[in-house]
């Protein structure tokens, strides 16, 4: 019953920071919170579990991890998603600084990215198209969002995230020689762009409706644009990020 | 009254099918509603608009659209999201068959692609990255489905989109000279695959859990995949459909 309360507790950011702890949700979510490094504090879970969900629920008992079975009712109140599968895991969020992201390959910044579903999508695109870790900038969403998490799909357990402001991150992206380039309707085609790099990238994408922060933009060595047909001139925050990486890893050093 | 009630019979996707309307929700979209050539049935709002939804509301009045004013909880009713922004517009669904689909360009394929969200970010990219058209096959969730029309930003009331079954879309994609291309994470690499096409290409995007249908597989002229870093194996299908059409806009014919 504590984890009970802990985990609904942890729908808040606040009780996050302040605990340091997250919340995953689902059985491939929680299956990949397993795989990954990260300490796990205890499973929740109702006793009406798929075999998929019971098999999960044997291997977090093998690791001695702490199990208590609540009901539906009790569990659909910890839990953020409307057909939850009946597990849940609560686990210490990896707090990571500058000087835990690794000094090789490409990065991918947020800035001020706010809508959950999208900042995890993006997550899950980096670590699959290589990026070596990414950095949310302030007014990105938590990144330990319940909703955040589900859509990374287990990618933020492995993939070195840090939330940094951008004093910390700025000085970090100089003394590692990386390039800044954000993305921009009016900039340079990315293919070309990436073509001719001589460096590491930090690729940055923004908020949709806001465009990159006034201090980001004065930062910026290249501002990159993906080409477009009238009378559409944008595209989905996620999409974008997509694309650039994408284009990134076509062209490595 | 009749205009509101209708709306709210017009989140069943059975209203929109008979009635051959849809909803058009927020202040963007009913814009982009207007500069399309789509026909307008209704307008409804709220008293308490912002600067924009009043130069809206008076732009549809301009064009003698109907125009019913109706209470926040009346609103509230026929409205999809949390905060519609106290206007929506009530349209027709352009109905279109194979007959109406251009005979140029590249096209996108959706197989059973179930989530709205994602399946409107994706109609979003094939505008914005220049697909003639979308090809929306059983199992996709319903094109005029409120969310797919918000995440597609639009792009729904300009792009063609037609919702066919197999054996049309077959025929029609095989009388046009199109090249079938799933997507599968065995196949070959898509940079590669794009550099050696030789002719107008269908790109087929599948639900992520199922991929694609087994008749569609049997029907591809190539299976190309988008190389990824292990652990990874999947991408979110809107960020592959949007990595996919940026390749191919890279390889014109």
């Amino acid at each position: 019953v504590k984890l009970l309360s802990l985990a609904r507790d942890l729908k808040r950011r606040k009780a996050r920071d302040r605990q340091g702890l997250f919340v995953a949700e689902g059985v491939r979510t929680v299956e990949a919170l397993l795989d990954s490094p990260l300490r796990v504090r205890g499973v929740l879970c109702t006793a009406a579990l798929d075999d998929r969900a019971r098999h999960l629920r044997a291997r977090a008992s093998a690791r001695n991890i702490d199990i208590h079975e609540v009901s539906e009712a009790e569990f659909a109140s910890a839990a953020d998603t409307e057909a939850p599968q009946g597990i849940l895991a609560v686990a210490t969020i990896p707090r990571r600084n500058t000087g835990d992201l690794p000094d090789r390959g490409d990065l991918l910044v947020l800035d001020a990215v706010q809508d959950p579903g999208n900042v995890g999508t993006i997550i899950r695109s980096a670590a699959a198209l290589g990026a070596s870790a990414t950095i949310a900038l302030p007014g990105t969403v938590d990144l330990w969002n319940a909703k955040v998490v589900r859509s990374a799909m287990g990618a933020l357990f492995t993939h070195p995230v840090a939330a940094l402001d951008w004093e910390q991150a700025h000085e970090w992206l100089q003394a590692q020689g990386l390039q800044l380039w954000v993305a921009a309707a009016d900039g340079e085609l990315v293919g070309r762009a990436m073509a001719s790099r001589t460096g590491r990238v930090a690729v940055v994408v923004a908020n949709e409706g806001a465009g990159v922060s006034a201090h980001v933009a004065r930062a910026a060595h290249r501002r990159v644009a993906i080409a477009m047909e009238p009378p559409a001139d944008s595209l989905n925050v996620a999409v974008a990020a997509g694309i650039l990486l994408h284009e990134l890893r076509h062209q490595p050093l």
